[in-house]
């Protein structure tokens, strides 16, 4: 099945250009509702940060090293590289042992606005801690050093990431097909649209106290630590930190790159995922504001929706020149 | 007609993404080969620079205004604020006896890294020299100049954009299904993928010195004006002056906003129009690369082929995560 017209960019009273894309809800009765194909095979890139985790927690990794719900947001971030995430992720490293050299995903130049500029003026390289994945990576750091596992955690074949294909698996009710190496090194597992959407709605269901059992409380922990500090899992200005203040911590929202987006709402034990063809973050952003209103799950007059959807775009002199529309068919 | 599937993007052996769109190639016997829709009507946005300076060289203007080829180069450019392209705009409004406050486009930060770091650094704000267009400003300026018409040269009723409207439905030999403001507040008007691949194909048999008349002059000084000066056109690492280069000289080309890209081929009187569904950059300067080499105009084994298209992406530790390959059926 082919994908399906999404998000249009108009201008002048014409389409000038349109995102295509699959998405999926899901929740405790199975798949509520899909756009697009429900089993197209994706990435989920770094919107599956809290299945990389899972081990992290479930092996009692997290609890011997005392991590607290601002280190579990932080594993679950694609983070801006704004001091409150480096710090936090630099003082993690140090009360493991480690430090900086340890970590494997690479350094670039961060996108929070004052730090880029610190780096910039100063002729200050970044480090790995800057890459928005170092909180995933020293959740990765955290497990191998419970482990005594090898350092090169990022290797697909090192146990640490074969257990994460586990339970990848398991929550996802797939065999993944395949896996990718991520920007920050890591394999990034294939699953379909549906099978992270399933994923997301597990979570959910975990995160409404339903449930018992280590994984269920490990997904409960996750997605409580991401609601409970939005400004950890992204930052100041980024869609997944600003959709999640506005819908006051009653849902979990995560972007990957290629344009996926997922969202976790406890309250309805449903999960969203959603994969814009081109990957386009524009669009997938726009399309998730879109699920997130017609759910019910965020106000349709809170600004958020006007940043990311509903209000005109301007152009250099602050004219409004074109509007964001939803496709026929994803309207409604 | 719907759009046909031009560029993928791969990762760990599968499709992550692809980016959809309409390519036309147009010479002296009309169109040689299209793929998606070549009737789908676009916004050319600053693919149709030279389109837009034509009043300026036939009406006299430039003439009268002593303009030489970096001048015009820069009236067709999308340039990145370097110093290069700012302080010859301002000595262009100098010669007028106008200034910065009498363009119209809007001020932006440049994108060329030295420029735009000098200003971060100094909290220096940008002027609308930086603008991009503005060289196409300070033309429509010495256009308006010379008319003596009024300053607000951007309106669509305003006689320079009448004139523009004028000659680009003659060019691209269709009525324009209409307008829309661009970024820097100009009206772009609308036409087909194959209209715009005509009027390029119009400008490459002008500079091949075939020809005669006001238009075929003006054409053909704006055509080598682009090929003169590829650093004017755009910038030091920018996809329009690497490619200019690459071919030495013997071709124009030209991007625009959303995904729009042309060129111009005077030895062959051949014009490319193409436009990206999802306006993606990164897929149309793929996609452009691919028809430049296969009709023979670029070099494949060049270093910007592998820049654009052939070269594996890497991730933050430089290990090749990635690839772009061409969709089939635009293949071959």
């Amino acid at each position: 099945m082919a994908a399906a017209d999404l998000i249009e960019l108009w201008r002048g009273g014409l389409m000038e250009s349109v995102h295509r894309g699959h998405a999926v809800v899901w929740d405790r009765g199975g798949m509520v509702a899909a756009w697009g194909d429900a089993d197209a095979v994706i990435f989920p890139r770094s919107s599956c940060k809290m299945l990389q985790a899972l081990p992290l927690i479930e092996s009692g990794a997290a609890d011997a090293a005392g991590l607290g719900t601002e280190q579990l947001a932080l594993a679950c971030a694609s983070h801006q590289g704004a001091r409150i995430h480096v710090d936090r992720v630099a003082a993690w490293l140090d009360g493991l042992g480690l430090a900086e050299p340890d970590l494997r995903c690479g350094a670039h130049m961060p996108n929070d606005p004052p730090e880029n500029r610190r780096l910039t003026c100063s002729d200050e390289a970044p480090c790995q801690l800057h890459n928005n994945c170092s909180g995933k990576h020293a959740g990765f750091l955290t497990w191998t050093r419970h482990h005594r596992a090898g350092p090169d955690y990022h290797e697909p074949d090192h146990p640490l990431q074969q257990a994460v294909r586990r339970v990848f698996e398991e929550v996802t009710d797939e065999t993944s097909p395949g896996y990718g190496i991520d920007g920050c090194s890591a394999p990034n597992f294939a699953t379909s649209v549906s099978g992270l959407a399933r994923a997301m709605s597990a979570f959910a269901v975990a995160a409404s106290g339903e449930g018992s059992g280590a994984r269920t409380a490990a997904m409960r922990r996750l997605t409580r630590a991401m609601t409970a500090h939005p400004d950890l899992v992204a930052g100041e200005g980024r869609a997944c930190t600003e959709l999640m203040r506005a819908m006051g911590g009653r849902v979990a929202v995560k972007t990957g790159a290629e344009a996926v987006f997922v969202a976790i709402a406890p309250d309805r034990g449903l999960g969203i995922a959603l994969k814009v063809a081109d990957g386009a973050t524009r669009a997938s952003e726009a399309a998730i504001t879109a699920l997130l209103v017609r759910l019910g799950l965020l106000d349709a007059g809170h600004p958020v929706v006007g940043k990311y959807l509903t209000d005109p775009l301007r152009n250099w002199r602050g004219i409004a020149v074109a509007e964001r529309r939803l496709a026929t068919g994803f309207d409604a």
